[in-house]
């Protein structure tokens, strides 16, 4: 079992850490970690977000743990070397094509949403965000109008597959939790739309059991905020899901505590090939000072472990040290606390059943 | 002066009757009204969403009155025969590119959000939402790829003069408010982006006493929730004006009460050209039973004096008489009390000073 380490920018190298504090203390038989270089600590090293030994190192692995990219630094810089091509080449070359965002809020840390605690207290939703296609992977650029003015493009689409293998993971996620999917489109002014409706109708066929209902991305946007306890299964393509699945983590509060999964096609034996990463960005402004609260990535561990390397077991170990970590009181800055990443480590190793 | 009074369907009937008499009560000398069909209801009546005579009417106007369109079996109509298409074709046909919708709590109303009450007394904040371009009037369809499947296709874009005349909407408002522009786009992924955050950067050099940031759609639709008070004015495009604006009034919690303009580039003598409407939709659940909320209609029309009659003064009085309304506990049933429509219609006219 072979796990790439993508630490990256600002706090990613703090949470990354922390993380593999907590990998080492299960002492799984038969793991190999490697470490890699991304975002504008790569580009500051190799002149690449993204180098190709990184690539490489992740395409050869089970499983790739990231933590952060992004830096003040790298908003000047052309496209193609800002940190954040970094993860959208990793998704692309990597064929990863399901991103899931699971957003619920910690009992007993309701009170850091900023609904009304009523509102609060109900959700616990999966948000699968489409990652591969969409209005970021089309042609685009820069062209001169018939006026002569410049004029910036892109072209969004989904063909029929695109749209049918997230649609699988939705279905099948959603077989596994409540058994609705929420699906999330604008179907009423766009033809990408209207292709991914149709083909979501067609696949939620194959899933007697599956609600399925849609919404008009617009209306998704405020459900998420008036009532977001109604929502189990959240499917939707890449610039929507973008959009409520940040959404969907503003409402929980507690963004440092959210963990994601990216997966592609591939199975490693033990699961399916996946991209494991906090939601939290990389925070320059708290970076190397001990401060960040490292459960996002802990938690993205555990995903890891239960979706790539079949450790069931192992990751539900991990989430029972979290729960009682948070028990414990033992918070960071961020849920009002005072604990460092250090040591919210420690506790969760502790707590390790 | 001459307004268009479009009332379509579900209870768009019904408050722009409550509106028309909020409008016959202030005895406006010289004033002519025509009413036109449009929605559904044109649909069923002349074949179309938007007849040909509903458009001639609405461009012979100073300004446009809209109820709301949208029905249940509009849902199986081609695209252009849908009751959205009315709206989107009087956004084109008239050249309607700046959408304002204003988002603020009414005090004591507060507890209609669904956010805690600390972060919900702040919030007063104006979506500028360009309403002319993006991927809303891209060219689109559907075509078979390489691969034999069936594609839906989108093309988004702006071009510089586009950004630049809505972009002098925004700073222009802001100066009026508390001089603060919020800029939001996807800057890291898309070239529509790109030019317009460039191209807003520039217009902000004509308004040096106010203050502009850029934030990715992602974040504001994070920051619209953890803390909405931040915001005075948010300048985007189409799509995520789409989205966020609907946000904002969840936010607010009182979608009853929501007014939007859609102004052109025209001037009537007394003002812009425009067309006025609520934010809330058709409702077909509630439609014909009189217990629709009209406020969010009447304030439209207070808009509609404003920007495009130049009847400021009229204005204030509609909106004191709808604040006084509301201070006395004259409540529709979507703010928890049990007025009707022809009681809260009949309470705003009492309350004409
Ligand atoms: C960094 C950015 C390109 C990325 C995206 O838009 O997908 C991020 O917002 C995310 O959601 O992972
Ligand atoms: C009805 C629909 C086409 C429209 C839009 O997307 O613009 C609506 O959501 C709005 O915001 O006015």
């Amino acid at each position: 079992m072979k796990i790439a380490l993508l630490p990256g920018d600002g706090i990613g190298p703090e949470v990354v850490a922390a993380a593999r504090r907590v990998l080492d203390a299960l002492a799984l038989p038969g793991l190999v970690l490697f470490e890699g270089d991304v975002g504008m600590a790569a580009y500051r090293r190799h002149g690449h977000p993204l180098p190709a030994e990184t690539l490489e190192m992740a395409r050869a692995a089970d499983a790739v743990l990231f933590g952060a990219v992004g830096d003040p630094e790298g908003d000047n810089l052309p496209r193609e070397h800002r940190p954040e091509a970094a993860i959208l080449g990793l998704r692309a070359e990597l064929g990863l094509f399901a991103n899931l965002r699971p957003a619920a809020g910690w009992p007993g840390l309701e009170h850091l949403s900023p609904l009304r605690p009523e509102l609060a207290r109900g959700i616990d939703l999966l948000v699968v965000r489409e990652l591969n296609g969409d209005v970021y992977f089309g042609a685009k650029g820069e062209r001169t109008n018939a006026a002569g003015e410049r004029e910036g493009w892109d072209s969004m689409s989904y063909c029929e597959s695109e749209v049918r293998r997230i649609a699988h993971t939705a279905f099948a996620a959603a077989g596994k939790r409540r058994g609705r999917v929420t699906s999330v489109d604008k179907a009423n002014v766009l033809e990408t739309s209207r292709i991914w409706r149709e083909t979501v109708v067609e696949v939620a066929r194959d899933y007697p059991d599956i609600r399925l209902d849609h919404l008009y991305v617009d209306n998704a946007a405020m459900q998420m905020v008036r009532a977001p306890g109604q929502f189990d299964v959240i499917l939707t393509g890449n610039l929507f899901g973008d959009i409520l699945s940040d959404q969907a983590s503003a409402v929980v509060g507690s963004i440092g505590l959210l963990p994601s999964a990216s997966l592609g096609e591939r199975t490693t034996g033990h699961g399916t090939f996946g991209l494991y990463e906090p939601i939290h960005g990389s925070a320059p402004d708290i970076a190397g000072h001990g401060k960040a609260n490292p459960l996002a990535a802990i938690l993205s561990l555990a995903m890891l472990l239960r979706h790539s390397l079949g450790r069931e077991a192992d990751a539900g170990r991990i989430e029972r040290a979290v729960a009682k970590t948070l028990g414990d009181g033992v918070l960071g800055a961020d849920l009002g606390g005072t604990a460092s990443t250090e040591q919210i480590a420690a506790a969760v190793v502790s707590n390790l059943l």
